[in-house]
């Protein structure tokens, strides 16, 4: 074979390869790569290749097979020894476009939050001991003056099964044995938590992590829905996620209880006091980053609008209409409208095509615009109903998709969103410890990338499971494709921010914010000290 | 909303279905289902439902997370009981275009053949105790009559490490506390097989998987390359396709060794030799099916000619070589040529371009054909060697992929495969137990279906992961999708025939016969009394 052939076929191969990339995200938002640019990718990937056989190739006992992109809950311990994971913790991350407000602060700071406040009260069905610890549920619930209890702690033999006590008395009195007050820290915090064991052990399939998932749910929302604690843990959020390089998110609140718990431990908090917090807690972040003069650096929040999957037609017009008065109310804190809930398990977004387009009607005479935000495709199932919800999700309009996960499998579907500008909220982390993928190398991100489908990479519910940010997120998904690079990461972030609910002007501020920090954590990059 | 706008909405999203399905290869092959096939799809479809919600749901101490599609070593005890896996075994299969020679027939058959030769020998590299019997292996050998060794059994303590003693002898001898005899062969089997708690457990990860699974071929090859033995072996390969509803294979033989042993101990029987006992097994195999009046019901057999990724090029040239001298004297039984072995270990195919090349223009010098069908993207990697190895199988013009795995994440390729016909030998069960995927669910067969590419579904080492035949492969396919139904496995079982390196005559032969027995196959499920 001469030369020449040789030549040939390897510009034929090339271009070939070009063509098959060419919808990827970061050919189009970045054409022309600044010299920086290159040379900080080709740092990273060297880097990249040195720590999976380094530190990704070291068996331990308690972890048999490390490799990277493996099991989150598993590999953590690894990921934060990695210089990777250092460097993109200062990436600026764009946007959050993803996350259930209920999870979106560490579990432990949430519990220490609500540990101030004596109203914070907690019931357990039966004594805790050392055999039920790991299974029982903690109730959490504030009360009013009058009824606040003293009564035996948790794990006093006389306690009386399904009756509150103070969560101050329950934790200072926790049996010794147990660990004390900080054995009482360790046994809530792992109620509203997902750990290694049940994800990857005894919850290993979707159905079995599904009902671990929502049993956190049910231990934290006590704790948050009581004013004083929902004030604070909005700022944590705010707080944290600008710590992480975000600059705007745009969290789902679950609307479904119709009042929260007030500070006098009444539940008569209606939801346009939680959206008056909501913007005197983001105001007040606001003035404090512009005191520090970073204020581009957070652009603001909006919530979507988001109730269960699970009400009738006709229970969801409440929701609806409630969400139209909360629009005209705060039109700019109002982003959109989701329904939540496990996919395969509730209802089918077809089974609300009446209330949803009534919904649109009624927006019209309203005169507002609230946009479709759907969860749909977040399932392994091929033609299941979760799967098929896609296509309603498309069909009704939706801006964008949350998960998506199954889409890949829908050539005609990813050509729309494609075409169309429909972005996935694609959560990699949440994804794998919902065991929708095993791990990284095999979670369809790489297809939704190279057909060119706009993607913000999401958390989706942090606080459950231990990723606080976007660092893990980007982590996971860099070190499992040798095509990822940083410019993927770049076009990924800008997609974020592009496809969120800012106005333009927003967007704008935020877009140039975000070069600007890019740049400089090239920069940054450009001059580590690295040892090969 | 009015009944005409619910009716609009549903026609629309009818017809966005449609369209997104509309590549699908059973709507090309099948546009007009006879009544006959939509009862039995329907009938097979409320079966699948109702053993997903019965059989499958069943929690045990040993199988603790069952579903359909789970991984095939836990759950095959659980498919074996089921009414679709019964129906599926009579179903008529086409073609077998992926399965390697050197496993396809059941472990403990390959033994019981091998037994019956005083010349076939054992050693290990120390006694075998209960210890070390999980993981010590035997390493076989015929030797001649000069040679034959009546020494202490491999078990017994004065056995001399390293030497070889006749299997009989090793059997009869084997320690009662490891079981006897039956002990000694449950011992060898496991040797060739892998089981649950290796592919789920301590080989957990694509790299330690090829370990075991390479090591099964250690041990088996030496029983297998036996002149006597490779003569039965090959015949029970066909038998037992025949019996499950197979009416052509193409088994790709591994023909790195250059000779392999004689019925005198000796090794010298030269590729030629193997390839004249493979068609005089063939011819036996033929008049049987002839003498049985069965005659279309087996079609035959060709070889596609394989040899190892880890050659050099100039090594290669060797055995295209071998491979144009073997094709000119038996042109009808060399259909191909590929080669084997890790694609994430050994070398990419871009490494071979210029033997491959020369390889091309030998034939032309020669005057024959022998189409390229390589394996390629047998991987979970993003753009890694093993998943770039896809483009170049294609630019190389190779007529099938074997696994072709990482190609859904490449939309360029996949549209070249349904255009040009590349079709797919996918292997799910031989994906999901070196760890490619997890478990069915997550396979990527669906997004190679929604592309319309073709596909043969196939068994690729059937004798290590124990499942013979296509049955239990068909059985993964079917009931892990809603999509999925009967019209798309007679799809994959026509596209079988229709990619398989038949000629013409012989596809249209196999065609009608499949056909025919297509439509007995469907009344039998017709005529089935089902509990529901």
């Amino acid at each position: 074979m001469s030369s020449s052939e040789i030549e040939t076929y390897r510009a034929k191969r090339e271009a070939f390869i070009n063509d098959d990339r060419s919808l990827r995200r970061e050919n189009i938002w970045n054409q022309q790569r600044t010299e920086a640019e290159i040379k900080a990718d080709s740092t990273l990937r060297k880097l990249r290749d040195y720590e999976a056989s380094t530190i990704w190739k070291e068996e331990s006992e308690s972890i048999l097979h490390p490799f990277p992109g493996m099991e989150f809950l598993t590999g953590r311990s690894i990921i934060v020894r990695t210089r990777i994971y250092q460097i993109l913790s200062k990436m600026p991350k764009g946007a959050l476009l993803h996350a259930h407000l209920d999870a979106t602060v560490d579990q432990d700071k949430l519990l220490k939050l609500a540990l101030k406040h004596p109203a914070m009260h907690v019931r357990v069905p039966e004594v805790v001991t050392a055999k039920n610890i790991t299974s029982i549920l903690p109730t959490f619930k504030p009360l009013p003056l009058s009824e606040y209890a003293d009564g035996p702690g948790v794990t006093d033999q006389t306690y009386n099964p399904d009756t509150f006590v103070s969560i101050q008395k329950a934790r200072s009195t926790f049996d010794p044995n147990l660990g004390g007050p900080e054995g009482f820290d360790k046994w809530v915090c792992s109620t509203m938590m997902i750990n290694p064991a049940e994800a990857y052990g005894t919850h290993n399939t979707i159905t079995k992590i599904w009902k671990k998932f929502a049993s956190t749910f049910m231990v934290s929302t006590g704790l948050i829905r009581f004013v004083p604690v929902f004030t604070e843990y909005i700022r944590e959020f705010f707080m944290s996620s600008i710590e992480d390089g975000i600059s705007y998110v745009e969290p789902r609140i679950n609307f479904m209880e119709r009042y929260m718990v007030g500070e006098d431990g009444h539940q008569h908090v209606p939801h346009r006091e939680w959206l008056i917090i909501f913007e005197r807690v983001l105001d007040e972040v606001k003035a404090e980053m512009k005191r520090q003069g970073r204020e581009d650096d957070f652009i603001g929040a909006k919530i979507i609008y988001s109730t269960l999957r699970f009400y009738t037609a006709k229970e969801l017009v409440w929701y609806t209409e409630d969400c139209i008065a909360l629009k005209k109310e705060f039109p700019h804190l109002i982003a959109g409208f989701d329904l939540v809930g496990d996919e395969n398990v509730y209802k089918p977004l077809i089974d609300y095509l009446e209330p949803l387009q009534s919904f649109r009607r009624r927006q019209q005479e309203e005169s507002v615009d609230i946009p479709f935000i759907f969860h749909a495709g977040e399932t392994m199932g091929d033609g299941t109903t979760a799967d098929m919800n896609l296509y309603d999700a498309i069909l009704l309009g939706t801006k964008r998709i949350g998960h998506g996960f199954s889409i890949v499998k829908h050539p005609k579907l990813m050509e729309l969103c494609r075409e169309k500008g429909i972005a996935l909220e694609v959560c990699p982390i949440s994804n794998e410890i919902l065991r929708l993928t095993s791990s990284m190398p095999m979670h369809p991100l790489p297809i939704m990338l190279n057909n060119g489908i706009p993607v913000a990479l999401s958390s989706d519910d942090p606080g459950t499971f231990g990723h606080m940010g976007l660092t893990f997120d980007y982590y996971q998904v860099l070190v499992s494709s040798e095509i990822t690079g940083l410019s993927t990461l770049g076009a990924i972030a800008r997609d974020s921010i592009e496809f969120s609910m800012m106005t333009d002007n927003e967007k704008q501020r935020a877009m140039t914010n975000w070069e600007k920090r890019w740049k400089e954590f090239i920069e940054g990059i450009l001059s580590l000290e690295l040892a090969n």
